[in-house]
């Protein structure tokens, strides 16, 4: 039998990526990149309020088309044999939550003329912030009428998601949320238009982004009842009737590849697309996820996910994005944590600070390699963006602290990374003290792959081995293979995610293993950053008048200690 | 009667100055600037130790005779009728607490072969911290067995003072401490050689250093008692009879230009020499200081000066480096507070952190011009080097707080300024809160002449008018008004200090007034301040949960703020 093959399409911050995947051993024959074109790199910012952050929903077909072409292109230039003919299923993941506006024949509202530059007709990226007050409503909303609906999030409704951000928009926008048929994840949306489905009703949407992000479960009916909605604005509660009844984990097709953009790709017409979930779930089912695998995939922010058979008691996790039947892998509950800003606090530093550019990352970290733990006397916290677990609350900001005169930018380049290894910890101790087991951590993204110094400040700060996915295109990969569930063994794909991922994920052979020289100051240093943590995050209010000195005392004994 | 003139020699951290000034109306005729030659910037540093920070002896002679050959030409070439035979006399002011260990011809032990390259055998800089554990144990036996002792400098004895240091060397360096046969502060030894003097017993030292650093006082018969100094260590209170019995305020002389230096310098022999102060006494002399008026001196740290007349009752003011009879005008109290680093910090972040130079602190201060207060979102202590009032604690170390991935480095470096004004308006409170009063403030130092946005930061957050001594080298001039009072009407100078003041001293036209649209925004931002540095300083446990907000809300009120 000839080999078949799949495409994996991941929508990122700044770019989209096509990979197409052999489903016999997950290999990558051919991977393409392309830039949004629209804002600063991708991203449509406001000058004057740094909370916006938006896409042009335009930029997404046209990056579908030039990734694809660019992916199969270099499949067909690999000498393996292939053929589009070959691709037997397509799977999608993106962003979340980040829902676009859409009329009533699934087109997004910015596509029509005089809605093409309005800011809240675009598509409202993840990481804008601008519904924080929403969110707050929100959740003071919920915990006093619904408290199951924010019981397995953290009790805590964020501004990164769904509702949070069309609420914004109905206030602070009527005119386009009352133009606005529908709203669709794009998770949701780029799966439907390649399957051509011109009414938003009959979008398949994921259980992924629905559980995670918009307040959906199976236990109360779906998304949240009208009742509820009017208690945040009789508008949202109408607005129900447009969105949708149910949805849909990984193992049910989205749609099948409609003629229009079979042609407009080169591919065959009719082939399956898998259901869309987000970047970093199926980014964990492309590093092996399973019960007691962490995955985290590190990027401009991290995400860390871990399944938990549905027959298992899960306990709410307080400060824990989500924990959703099915939304990472079938048959799982998904659980999902993460920490707002991690790659993009370093880039904040080198670029946006010390004026640099990929040069300086690579210095710096060569100056910080030389640093032992504790030397810099420094420690920060890793809030930039805000703290998405284990306090939920994106109105916190950065801090660094124990400067001298002597203070130098590699110190304070590599006291961020501490800062969010700390943040990690704090994560994992989290989701270990409330029953998720932790066998081992598989890391994957950008950062995991090509910072080796980060990696091991990670190993040796949370006391475990850690591994990295053998795909460098983890997001693209699990899409990959939820295309070759959905197109089932029959076509040459697989007949379930756990001989899919057997056959397509693996490991580096790298492995960062904590040093135990580095534990004892890391230990130390933890207990201050939780010191922090806790005073800042309003949750304790533990005496800090000794901090700055236990920071220069831990720094005096690692300027002392004989280098290893 | 033709011009009289004298000199000041103002010995700073990188180099020393000396200017030609008229005793008539002060007009500087000539001016000249020596780095010192050593170490970096004129500072001996320890790559392995931040504490350190020392100064090679030679230097000083190095720079007197370039310095004092430079101001000469200068005034010669001024076409105003100066001649060398009319400089009646001389002032020298230094940085301090500058111990010097000399051997038993007043030599210091650095100009001995062996010594040369012994860090223990130079001067020890005033901004040499690594006697902070000394400090800690003299407070901590003062407060048990001479309350008295520590009373006036804020109960706290500090790493950066005369017995401290000593200590330190007496512990870490002992051979250097046994070969020396005195210790003497730069202040004292300067006039010292000039004079002449070859044997230490002789020196006439100062009140200025005795008194703030060496906890000397009339009141308890001079320096600490031997059983005092025997409870720190023996060979301490065997050292106490090679130093000094009586120190003087300065009205005194400190003897007269010996041969060697009259030739040498080109200046008449047998002229008065003024008795050393620290460099910030006479800058606020040359400042104009008198009861009322509060005289600071930014520069690279910062040094606030008021006097109260010796009839009136002065508190003791908790944090307040020292109150001290005559150490700066004689017939009052001398009170001295300060912070340990001001325009150090704002040359660690443009030169240190992002890596540039004289022209990016243009940059960045006419983009920090931009900024409205609070809309940065950030705040920062100004605890780079420590606290030296109101906390008094060396081993303390900077914050910076509510960065976002947005925050820039001019909006850093504008609230690394506003911090040093939080720190000044924490000064400006206690000593009033004390008792001293303060109805104008005039400021002298580089920073105070060349940073308009500082002073006007300065004048918005302590809520007073800030004025700018006239001359540009307060210190110096203080100085020389000092040598003009020692060499008497008679001579061409003055009977006194306030008549000398009155005749060399005055103000800027530049007044910098406190704006109330910046007020509000400001007086919030102090408080949030206070609570950080109360915290981080341990003196209370205030609740910080909030205080993250409160700097997005003073953020968010700043940027909707109509522009002024």
């Amino acid at each position: 039998m000839t080999s078949k093959f799949t495409i994996g399409l991941d929508y990122g911050t700044n770019s989209v990526r096509a990979i197409v995947a052999r489903c016999a051993d997950g290999a990558e024959l051919g991977s393409c990149v392309v830039p949004y074109p629209s804002g600063e790199e991708g991203v449509i910012l406001d000058p004057h309020n740094d909370l916006v952050a938006r896409q042009h929903p335009a930029d997404y077909e046209f990056g579908l088309k030039k990734a694809v072409a660019g992916a199969l292109r270099e499949a067909k230039e690999s000498d393996s044999g292939f053929s589009a003919n070959a691709v037997i299923g397509l799977g999608v993941d993106t962003t979340g939550s980040s829902p676009i506006p859409v009329d009533k024949n699934n087109r997004p509202l910015a596509h029509h003329a005089p809605f093409q530059r309005d800011p809240a007709a675009q598509c409202w990226l993840w990481k804008d912030h601008t519904s924080h007050a929403e969110a707050a409503h929100i959740t003071a909303l919920a915990r006093e009428h619904r408290p199951q609906y924010v019981a397995k999030c953290g009790n805590t409704y964020s501004s990164e998601w769904f509702w949070s951000k069309i609420w914004h928009c109905l206030r602070t926008a009527p005119s386009v949320f009352r133009v606005a048929h529908s709203w669709v994840e794009l998770c949701d949306w780029v799966p439907s238009i390649l399957a051509g489905v011109t009414d938003p009703a009959a979008i398949r949407r994921g259980v992924c982004a629905a559980g995670h992000k918009a307040l959906y479960s199976d236990e109360w009916g779906g998304l949240p009842d009208k009742a509820f909605l009017s208690l945040l604005d009789p508008a949202l509660a109408e607005l129900r009737d447009r969105l949708y009844e149910k949805a849909y984990d990984a193992s049910t097709v989205a749609g099948y590849l409609c003629a229009e953009w079979a042609a407009a790709l080169g591919l065959p017409k009719g082939i399956p697309i898998a259901i869309g979930e987000m970047d970093v779930h199926y980014g964990a089912i492309g590093s092996g996820i399973a019960e007691g695998t962490l995955v985290k995939v590190i990027g401009t922010s991290t995400c860390d996910c871990a399944v938990l058979s549905l027959d298992k008691d899960v306990a709410d996790i307080p400060g824990i994005c989500g924990i959703v039947p099915g939304a990472i892998l079938p048959g799982f509950y998904g659980i999902e944590a993460g920490q707002s800003a991690v790659g993009d606090i370093f880039k904040w530093w080198v670029e946006g600070v010390c004026g640099g550019s990929g040069e300086l990352h690579g210095k710096l970290t060569e100056e910080a390699q030389k640093l032992r733990p504790g030397q810099s006397g420094l420690l920060a916290l890793d809030w930039n963006n805000g703290n998405r677990t284990i306090l939920v609350d994106q109105r916190l900001t950065g801090l660094i602290l124990g400067q001298t005169l002597q203070t130098t930018r590699a110190e304070i380049y590599r006291s961020l990374i501490e800062a969010t290894a700390f943040g990690a910890r704090a994560i994992l101790e989290r989701i270990e003290a409330y029953g998720v087991p932790v066998k081992r951590i598989v890391c994957a993204g950008g950062i995991a792959e090509k910072n080796p110094m980060l990696m091991q400040i990670y190993a040796d700060i949370t006391g475990r081995e850690m591994r990295i996915a053998r795909s460098g295109q983890a997001c693209a990969l699990g899409a990959a293979i939820a295309a070759s569930v959905v197109a089932g063994k029959e076509a040459g794909g697989h007949a379930d995610f756990p001989s899919a991922q057997r056959a397509m994920t693996g490991l580096k052979e790298v492995a960062y293993t904590p040093q135990s020289g580095a534990r004892a100051a890391y230990d130390q240093l933890y207990a201050l950053y939780r010191q922090l943590h806790d005073a800042f995050g309003g949750v304790a209010q533990p005496d800090l008048g000794g901090l700055m000195k236990s920071l220069l005392r831990i720094k005096e004994k690692a300027r002392q200690a004989p280098r290893a």
